[in-house]
């Protein structure tokens, strides 16, 4: 398998570019607007096909780059049933998603949104902003529910195995990958937590609006193409 | 083995944790100082015993916490025989670093500045300002040196096998990682290139000087402790 991670510095999301190894058939996970053109140079030079474009979630904070990358490659988009309209295919829990010889499971983990989903495929789930690196994603938009979350967190992804590597959807701290073990023991707002004391803890952020939410968000349900 | 890249998005400067998954020793390459509260929390997690600060070679854009990590865990640090005279342990090419069953080889590869090291552990090579993905550090300063800097590339680098995975010291585009193979034959500044056209290259930067030379370079002779 080829896997990279991808970093936009101006939102500090992540980009994932899975590829299988033999059939060059490759999928990229929440590409940015911006960078569409760095990602289809990669693509090309590592001599891979994009066949799928798949989001986790809505974006509020950044535009995605299925549309462009759909327009310039042919490449189906990929959403969840809750998620963006405009998608060409719609996944839910329990889904299973080929990409050449690899295989991606679909496992819905609302909560920060309630279309959020995320993707395991081998030893590594992609979680969106579902599970971050020692934290969560925020909860106080776009039908999010901290007790979902909690939900989502502690009886989806903390029953993965202990070395299941855990890539997220931004890191806002400069981490690039953690583990479910590490995140079950140390996971700053989930760690010993009651799903009450999780939903006391995400009401109490008081995080300001996302400076993009307003473009993104409708920008996202049309996968970028408005 | 335990990897793990982390960014300071200040200073594009990756910096690496390697651990001996038996033993849990440790070391850092390339701490940022503003990160150290970070990076041992993330070490004491692991349950990892830091006993090796590592540096690439002197650094202008930032400072190292070598010395910092030194002071707080008793890990010695370690830097080139041409670089910092602080550091408890100096290296040069050819030499073997243990720790815990980790081989750290080291291969000189100056050019960048003339005290450059990559560190060579299984099949990943951390490549400093040397070898930079689709690029190469610049050589205008700090005994900078193009031809010096190509020969390390295709000489001592391009000669490991094309599947050696190469984690750079900065990447101001979102990479984290390439490949020894990749790099051959996409680097913009090397491939196809020969010592001459690389010298031009590098020779018509026109780059300004880096925001912090004049605080960074004395600082890190002395292990970010001056």
């Amino acid at each position: 398998m080829i896997f990279r991670q991808l970093f936009d510095a101006e939102t500090s999301t992540y980009t994932y570019l899975i590829a299988d190894r033999e059939t060059r058939l490759a999928a990229l996970v929440d590409p940015v607007r911006e960078h569409v053109a760095r990602d289809l140079a990669l693509i090309d030079e590592l001599g891979l096909t994009l066949a799928y474009v798949l989001e986790t979630h809505v974006h509020a904070d950044h535009i995605t780059g299925a549309g462009l990358l759909r327009q310039r490659t042919g490449a189906r988009s990929v959403a969840s049933k809750r998620g963006a309209a405009c998608a060409d295919l719609h996944l839910d829990d329990g889904d299973l998603l080929h990409v050449g010889n690899l295989v991606v499971r679909v496992i819905a983990t609302p909560g920060h949104t309630d279309d959020s989903l995320s993707y395991l495929v081998g030893d590594r789930v992609l979680t969106g902003d579902a599970l971050l690196i020692r934290s969560a994603g925020r909860t106080d938009f776009q039908n999010g529910d901290p007790a979902q979350l909690y939900a989502s967190i502690t009886t989806r992804l903390f029953t993965l195995p202990d070395d299941t590597q855990v890539y997220p959807g931004h890191d806002y701290r400069g981490f690039t990958v953690s583990s479910i073990g590490e995140e079950r023991r140390w996971n700053a707002r989930v760690a010993g937590k009651s799903s009450a004391e999780f939903s006391a803890i995400m009401n109490g952020l008081a995080l300001p609006p996302p400076r993009h939410l307003a473009v993104a968000v409708p920008a996202n349900r049309s996968c970028g193409e408005a």
